[in-house]
This record gives structure tokens, C-alpha cells and sequence, in this order.
């Protein structure tokens, strides 16, 4: 099959660019150096390439995430990277032939889980984004507590996430070692083998985590793309030109705001300008600057165009598959098969 | 079962403010002066309840829609206002056992229609919005080549998308007689019964048309919810409080940019100030200026809040069910089964 045989709009991976994005990221950060975040692609199928690269233990962000790798065979090392407080769903977790490990930061989360079952933790710690955990003066109390409810404390996790996304790269080096300094303070009250943080912004500046939970280095986007990581662009939604206006000069694809994460803005179209995006469309012209001839023609009727989301997480949770490709042929399709909650 | 029962992100209509909404509109605009939009909740159990309200023509934006509403038993009248090229799908339309209406803005879109067997369109003319439809002035060569190729030509569709959301009514209603001046010159052309454009916010100014293809009015969301009409807002994601910051007075709840249409930015919490929203998480504050007092203080872990999403259609795609609640009571549970292309 052809990526110009896909019903569209079509989530299409680069497999070249997916391979050499994993091969990078295991020789940066080997083994148990790197625990891969499921939420940036929400697919067993690629989760599996990652542990043919040598990961085993993974990073999710929802109760179906760890269920959906524990039915799938990749249950060695699951760490539940948020707080959950639904004693159903931990009480699932805490059944399943898994390794689980859940995050913490509060006396209630701590009892939640300590009721439902589960025996392993770690202590969350704000690091400076204003989300989840616990003050690192805090961190050591909320140890003893869980270890008290019977859990075992593996130690800590704090996310830079306000971090990882900074274009200067002195910036972004100065910032997390103050959010680490945060962290390693808390370990030492904590304890544990354990200190798990970074993304892919900080991959390679976070030295003070064991382990590093970066996601988005498999697929990247357009927000990821401009910062100065060796990790190249895997994903688009190809679509097809359904209306072009010759009097106006732009098209329309059947790509929009239903197959799209938009909170980092609109998308992108190589040799294009992106006007808007509505429901079920892109609108776009060719761009006058661009240096691809290609772009510089309005497309016609049943083209192929690849839109690049500008985030991919949010993108992919409202697909059903990612087909990879390698060049125009279509060589796997994975189901995102990870969605929900 | 309460709505404080459901395991959240949750997605909750306000059952009572539903059914006014949808009161309101079948006194409005009755029977087939409607031709409600079931992309706004991509629910047939929803759209049931707008054939009981007296409508029994619709209008879908996918192919799948279009598949859904006849599968479910509402084909009477299906109108797919939007243009396909894939002969795949428009084969597997033209086999339903439903009344299904294309709209064509080009010869490649009339001639992909009438080689898949299709039946019947509708020309779609560009009233104003970059997006697609003929010119006016194209409208009546391309009715006499579908004719030609065999398709039976119903009228007209044209759709003031860039009127509907204006702010200023006076202004809703000077560009909304622009725009169908255009429609009528094309209709004039065309010929055929159907003139069918308009949505919530020109439901009651649009007097051209013959049929208004409304879809937010049944739920409603915070960008129509700023403007004159008589709909209220029905939807709202619920979510549960997973970390509470008293230190910087935050707070944090499981809903985020995977349960959120962002386009039109970030959701609101009645009383409470929305920082921003991560893929999970939404991270507020209590709002100082809130006239209720129940905004004025920090949650507690496992509070339940309602977010309103700015933009409904893109938030219920990333949803597999709608709770229906009468008060704290939930009433109903309905799939959302019109997802995906």
C-alpha cells in the first residue's frame, strides 16, 4: 500500500526517522538511563520498538496506559507518572501481573494508594512547574508516611517541564540544575535508588535523574523541532486537497482542528502558509518564499498534502492508527491502542 | 449513579438545559427548517432526541457521520456538507439504505460523486469564508454537469462561518445578508429546492435559507456562550482534583489538552482561574473576584470540578461516551459513536 492509498486524514510516521530517533536516544542514554513516556504516542506497537532498543521500564500518564502495557506484555517496569485518587482504577493497577509504580505528593494520594493495594511509590516533587507535587521540605515526611501504609518508596520524581521546552540552551542548563537542586534535596530526605525527571529538552542536561521520562523524542513536533535536539520530525497527518479557490489562491485539506492537538497553535505545511484551521479543514496557500518549487503552485483536487501538528501528543490521542511509512510505501500500521483514561 | 460517581475526565451534559435548547430551536426553526449538525456532538442517541424535537433531516460533516445517522435509523434526509474525493467512501454512501446529499464545489468533486453512484448534491458556494465552495458565478455550470453526469441537483449550501461567532448582532446581521446575497445569486442559477447555510449564531437572522444547519445550539460551549442567543451552555468535563499547592495556592485536575478541544483557548472552572492546561492536567487557582464564595478557597484532593471547554466540537471528539445528569443525578449514558472519518 501507498501513503497516497490512505483514507485520510492519516496519522503517517517516518519509520527512517523513527529508527534513527530511537537508535540515538539508546546510545545517549541506554537501558534503564532512559524510561520512554507512553503519552506522547499512546501506541504498544512503537513501545515495543523502544524495548527492542533496549528500554525496559516506561513512564504513563493514565490508569489505560499501564493496563494497556501490562496487557501487551511490557509490564517489567511501569511507572504511573501522575496522581491518581479513584480507588477502582487503583485497584485495577494494583491487580495487574505488573510492576507498578505510582506518584504521590499528598497524604491523600498516598492513602489512596496504599488502600488500593499497591506496593511501590515514588514521592512527586514540585520542581517549579505549577502542576503536581509535594514541596521537597515535605518530600521526606510523605516517605515516611507511605513506608508507614506499608508501601515501598523507590525514591523521587520532579518534572522540569517548564524547563525542557526553553530555545536557549544555557537557559534550559541553568533551570534544571535549580529544579534538581529542588529534587536532590528531596531524595536525600526520601531515600531510595530512584530519582526519575527530564524530558526530551533535557535529556542530556539532566544528569542529576537515574532515569530520564522523555516521550517526544520518538515522533517530535513542530514545538520540539526548534530546539537543538538531534531528533528529527517522524509524524504528519497526511490529508487530501478537497476545494482549491483559484480566485483567492489557497486550498483546503480535510486535516482540522478533530485530527489535530491546536494549544501550541496551528499547524504546518512545508512550502505552505497555514491561514486557519476549522473541524475538518486546513486552509492553505502556497508559500511565495519557499524554496521548494513545488510550493509554489496551488495544489489541485486529490492531492496529498503532510501537515506537521504542532503538538504531537494531543495530536495522536484522536487517531485510531499510526501507519508507518518508509518513503511512500506503507511497511506497518500500529493501533494507537493506549487512548483514554 | 452520580456524577461525583463517574472516573474521570468525565464528559457531562446538563440533561434539563439540553432540552431547552433543543425546545427552543424546534419552536424556532421547526421540523425541516432545522437540519441540525451532528458534528458538534457526534452522538446518535443525542440526535434521537432531535428527531424527537420534530427534525429529521441532518447534517454531517465525515463520511462516517453520514454512516452512523443511517445505521442508526435517522437516513431519512443525510446531508455530507462537505466535499470527498476518496471513491472508496463515497461508494460505501452511495450502498447505504439512507437519502444521502453530497455538497460538490468543483468538477473533480461532481465527477467523484457520480462515478460512486451517488444520487443527489447540493452545489456548495463560497459565501465569504476561506474555506471551500464554488464561486456565485461557477455555481450554475457546475449544477449543469452534475445534471449532465446524472446527479439530481437539490440547490444550494453556503456557510457564513466567519459571521456566525461576530460578537456585534447588528454586524452578525449586515454580513450575513452579504453572504447570502451571493447564495441566492447561485441558488438563482442552480435552481433546485434546498437552500441550506447558517448555524447557531444566525439561526434567527439567516432568512434566506431554507434550512439552517445549527449544531451547537444543542450543547453550547464558552465561545458561543458570548453571544445573543437563547441556548445555554449544556456540557462541561468533569474532573477530579489530584494536587492541591497551598503553598502557591493551585490546584490541579485530570483534564487536559487530551480531553479538550484548545483551538479556542483554554476552558474555564466556574469561580476559579484557569492557568493553563497540560496534557492531563488542568492547573487553577481561586478566582479572588468570584461573587461565589465556594471559588474563593483551595479544593481538596478528590473534589470534583466542571471545566467548560471553549469549543465543543473538538472536545467531544476525543470522548467515547456523554453522561447525561439531571442535576448530581446521572440520567444516561450515551456513546459517542460518530467519531473518526
Amino acid at each position: 500500500m501507498l501513503v497516497t492509498d490512505l483514507a485520510t486524514p492519516a496519522l503517517v510516521v517516518d519509520g527512517p526517522v523513527l529508527e534513527r530517533n530511537l537508535a540515538t536516544m539508546a546510545e545517549a542514554l541506554p537501558g534503564a538511563r532512559c524510561r520512554p513516556h507512553v503519552k506522547a504516542h499512546k501506541c504498544t506497537a512503537l513501545a515495543r520498538r523502544q524495548v527492542e532498543a533496549g528500554h525496559h521500564a516506561f513512564t504513563c500518564a493514565t490508569p489505560r496506559e499501564v493496563a494497556g502495557m501490562a496487557a501487551a506484555g511490557m509490564g517489567t517496569d511501569l511507572l504511573l507518572a501522575n496522581e491518581v485518587v479513584d480507588a477502582e482504577r487503583l485497584g485495577r493497577l494494583a491487580a495487574l501481573d505488573a510492576r507498578v509504580t505510582v506518584a504521590v505528593d499528598s497524604d491523600a494520594t498516598v492513602d489512596a494508594s496504599a488502600r488500593a493495594g499497591l506496593r511501590e511509590c515514588l514521592i512527586d516533587v514540585n520542581v517549579g512547574l505549577p502542576r503536581c507535587g509535594c514541596t521537597a521540605d515535605d518530600a521526606g515526611r510523605l516517605a515516611d508516611r507511605a513506608r508507614a501504609a506499608g508501601l515501598t518508596v523507590r525514591g523521587v520524581m520532579g518534572y522540569e517541564g517548564h524547563v525542557v521546552g526553553l530555545a536557549d540552551r544555557a537557559e534550559r542548563v541553568r533551570q534544571t540544575a535549580e529544579c534538581m537542586e529542588l529534587l536532590v534535596r528531596a531524595h536525600d530526605a526520601v531515600g531510595g535508588e530512584v530519582v526519575s525527571a527530564g524530558g526530551t529538552g533535557t535529556y542530556d542536561i539532566n544528569t542529576w535523574a537515574t532515569e530520564i521520562q522523555a516521550g517526544s523524542y520518538a515522533l517530535m513536533d513542530n514545538a520540539y523541532g526548534e530546539l537543538d535536539v538531534p531528533f528529527g520530525r517522524a509524524l504528519t497527518v497526511v490529508a487530501t486537497v478537497i476545494s482549491v479557490n483559484r480566485r483567492d489562491g489557497f486550498a483546503v485539506a480535510d486535516c482540522g482542528l478533530k485530527s489535530l492537538g491546536m494549544d501550541h497553535g496551528n499547524p504546518t505545511i512545508d512550502g505552505a502558509l497555514v491561514w486557519f484551521c476549522s473541524d475538518e479543514h486546513v486552509t492553505f496557500s502556497p508559500d511565495p518564499d519557499a524554496s521548494d518549487a513545488s510550493g509554489s503552485a496551488l495544489p489541485a483536487v486529490g492531492d496529498r498534502v503532510h501537515v506537521r501538528p504542532a503538538h504531537v501528543d494531543p495530536t495522536i490521542a484522536y487517531h485510531e492508527r499510526l501507519h508507518v511509512a518508509d518513503g511512500e510505501h506503507v511497511v506497518d500500521t500500529w493501533p494507537v491502542d493506549l487512548r483514554g483514561w
